[in-house]
């Protein structure tokens, strides 16, 4: 089985990052293969940079459908940039990291929080909570008030504010589980999974599971009415990203 | 006051068609200026036409920031592609026609219902009016199966599915106002409204109407925090429509 | 065009202050005509208060609507007493100046407080919240303590505690915009907006641009069902008033 | 146990009704008084109507409250009107009809329909229902087509309706009980129980049991906050009804 | 009038208490039996416990109905076990004290919290309060920490703690009126309403009045579709609880 | 990796069917152990059945986890029973089939439709999509009449009726997925997704890889609160079964 993981942003160390949480959540027989677009921001922290990193996303699942070189698709940003339109463009799944560690989660905890990077996000994040219908199973939205550059690049300083709004998410908001809302923070999901003795979900595990599952399976994205495959239409240079 | 109408599509005649439902709506001193993006979809039905018109979008209110030419913006398609973003990058107020219609709407009837065209939006726009929290207001969204560029080139039968899906929206669901959910449909306006006696809005109008007043009483995008600025990064392969 | 705006309390002197702002909202074409009911209490600050008014608010639409003096209306309470019976009346647009704000804030901000007067009122203001759908906007309500009459009496005391509750919505409750809760905090709207550096909308004003908006486009309330007007009947008691 | 229950129309032949129906859900020990109020339309059947009756109720109240001849009250229209105003007059239990229906029901019943006299008063019963917290529990709103007084005057024809439109929500909606929207309908509620075999429920004896166990209980209205006495203040043209 | 009251869990102190609580709150003509399960959990403060009870419940109404000896039934626990199978069982209305009392409090509060035992229960109770549609009459769920048994043993302490927690409920999270949250909190209703000077509710005299008002009005559980008599069939290792 | 199905149900012919799914289903690496309760329904049909059903479940886990025998478990019925007081008494993973079910639909399309036995059950099951926040998800709930037993006996009469039931959910509701809501109806997935042309979910298999996936990740259910170890109580008369 193959899986396409397409890091959202343009930076590779965050490639890197991610295909190693990947393939340590791999089955032995699935083969990860993780893309960095070759257009976007060099990370995502608003809505201009999460709109621009879609085109990057949708651009990647174009190209490895018509490659044929992927069973599923996993988008390891935690806003799920681009999901709902590569659900369109193949008819193998493609998970979000957020929806996935959202569904995982409310498997093993009553209540999650999910820890991101700034202050900014909430809204959007809140939004996010709201359309997979886990208001009530989010117990609190945090930030650690680190870009994701900084978060990639300063570990302790990012764990050291990780754990202090994990413990405050738990103790004040009520948490059971946490949420890594950023996929720049998976190298710390084990550490702080031994701190905290609750559970950690970092997306990209959850949704590399999820998409395999999917897979062996054999289920692939109804096309029978939202996700069936975009009218053939003119779109006006966007020739280097999409094929129509 | 100078507010500037982005078409997301890249369709001229639809700009001119909405160019002139923006003009008709706008105060006596009131500077309309229609755009068509230099990149995008020509015509948006689906996820992956919205995500791939945000960029352009993005790209003109970019522009008129830059050159200062614009007091306030509408985004004339009924997703509200981009919306969010825009605010982000500049405290100009920025409306999208599917907020814009709805609260108008309201304002004078108790349940409106969305006609929109290809019922593989109907998810999305469920979505949208859950987001601006319409969903007790919203009779029904229903579609009259043309597509936007159909819409555009066969008015005789557009107007005939517009009037067969607006009854059964008044007489079947409730609806007590209608809303039209395609920006190309703003022509009709006028005769569905004789024909049904009840209020029909394009979001054209209603768009225009708020950014006009938002701009008269001087309220500007809030910068405190979900849509401060956008830090300055890197947009690999975007120097052509974002500024950054 | 003519809109008359209502004061819903029986205080000349808040008519007066309303009318200022109307008149400082309204386009140049558009003549504010401002009301004080016959009949109804001095202040409004509780079901009883809001129940009475009511009465007032019908019959000044009663009468405009006779002599056809009023191309729409403004009902300047934030508790909107009587919009949904003016609505029937009449079929000049009737707005209420908590509908208003709501949606003027949403078009510039994520997430809105409002501020009102004494907290006993905090129960209707959220059920008002939840009524306009506006609950996952609305990030808290707080109230200033003083009432109405001491609102329009001790400005500077007024003006200390709306910065206090209104800097503590920012900080601790997540708002990036300020409802101001109360028609007679009208006169604050400004200073506490350079105060705070974000937007703060008073109702009357968002209001009146709405209703102007309306009228402009001609659009008026959906007479087909909900609002369609009270059937002929005796009302004992209440000639003065009610014109039935 | 003085129980006063108020017909908040001004129709003497129902508040006789009313009466019949309430005495014969009244304890042996509990004296029930019926009143119709001194100002108010005859019948209730939309917003114009109910805020009119509203200061009939609330002057019923502020009577008894001074006479000191009510242990609790009953409001006895199905839009519950004046219902909060009342609980600030008073610390007596106040228990309105449409309420007390659906916590009734709601212990006999999986889902609810109610069946009220105009269709127009759909969107009201629906928000009420939300307002209750019940729309889960409720399977469908549905209207006679009769109004109040035919409701009244017609029994023949109305008990035809009431058993259509009872028919159609337990086939076609999934109701497993009626609740009879109108206070006018309660002759009919033994009847129909027996022709559907389901439970029906008239809120005139829902809520004389209510007040009665509320009153037998001891308990009282909150006083702490929402409901604390209205301020004194004046009401002006309002002496005769409202003792401020 | 019979009604049987049901301690779901197997302590028979509890039992006592719980049947002097209902003794209170019963009319003269209200014959009350209460009863201690032969089988399940001494006490109730998990789903582990919640779920072993729901059996012993569902046999007492087996029996009681096999022996004609209720009218009615209160299931005397704050998670209401077993009450939807008991609808099954019976058409003597089954009442548990958790739905019982959130009723009750909402005819006399506009706002209310609950003050249970252990925090671990706040999801659950949670879930509860959603499911009765009160999620907005609640202001906060918060725990003494003292465990079932704790409490109906140290009745100093629980006072204690019950203020404690009663008093941060009204203060810091706005409610009106309180509920307590656990069946063995009884004894400590009248003093906390003292103390407080707001409504307490047990749940245990509210369910009475509501199963006595059921009763009198000859309503019964709908037996038309959700909770009609469950099937005949073999339960294997069950025959000394439930009669099939 | 060993994985324990619980069939909640007592009827051994069932339990090999699902054994026959969960095998199909895991990977190579699994061992799928499927057991039988020694208490119980032979089948779960209404809150009764599914209340009598929890014991054995919980029995079931208990003896497990005494065991050691597994590192997960499925509980395999579409009320997923037990599954709560289940994630209390071990740390392994619990999953229910509908909760499963749900989650993966999710993925793969924007609505499902839950085609179950008997309409007595739609009550819950909505109550069940609300509880996992699925109401947006949830294009309808619809029944084919046959009871469980029949649906295990009858294959031809159940597939016509499957078959029906979904084509009208498709066609009239909307539904873009459908999940089987019975664990008696997994022998049609394939043959109704091959009719239907869209993804079909067994939740017995979803449920396998969702467990399997947590497993290999070493999620573990949080303890921190709600799911801790129930406390050491006696449970009178469940010696059998709990070892308490």
């Amino acid at each position: 089985m193959k899986i396409t993981v397409i890091n959202p942003n343009t930076t590779r160390t965050m490639t890197e990052e991610i295909h190693k949480a990947a393939r340590s959540a791999a089955a032995p027989g699935t083969e990860i293969t993780s893309v960095t677009p070759i257009i976007g921001p060099e990370s995502i922290e608003c809505y201009h940079d999460h709109y621009a990193a879609n085109l990057g996303v949708m651009s990647e699942v174009h190209k490895a459908t018509r490659e044929g070189s992927a069973d599923g698709f996993v988008v390891a940003c935690y806003g799920d940039p681009g999901v709902l339109a590569c659900r369109e463009i193949t008819d193998a799944p493609v998970v979000g990291i957020a929806e996935a560690s959202m569904y995982m989660a409310c498997l093993v905890a009553a209540k999650f929080s999910i820890i991101s990077v700034l202050d900014r996000e909430n809204y959007e994040l809140e939004r996010m909570v709201h359309d997979y219908g886990m208001q009530r199973r989010c117990a609190s939205i945090r930030a650690t008030g680190l870009t994701v550059l900084e978060t990639d690049s300063d570990p302790e300083k990012t764990m050291r504010e990780l754990t202090r709004q994990s413990e405050l998410a738990v103790l004040q908001d009520g948490a059971e589980a946490l949420l890594l809302g950023c996929a720049g923070m998976v190298t710390f999901t084990r550490e702080l999974e031994e701190k905290l003795g609750i559970p950690v979900f970092d997306g990209v595990i959850a949704a590399v599971k999820l998409v395999e599952s999917l897979v062996f399976l054999g289920k692939r994205t109804s096309k029978i009415r939202t996700f069936s495959k975009p009218e053939q239409k003119t779109y006006l240079g966007m020739n280097a990203f999409l094929p129509y």
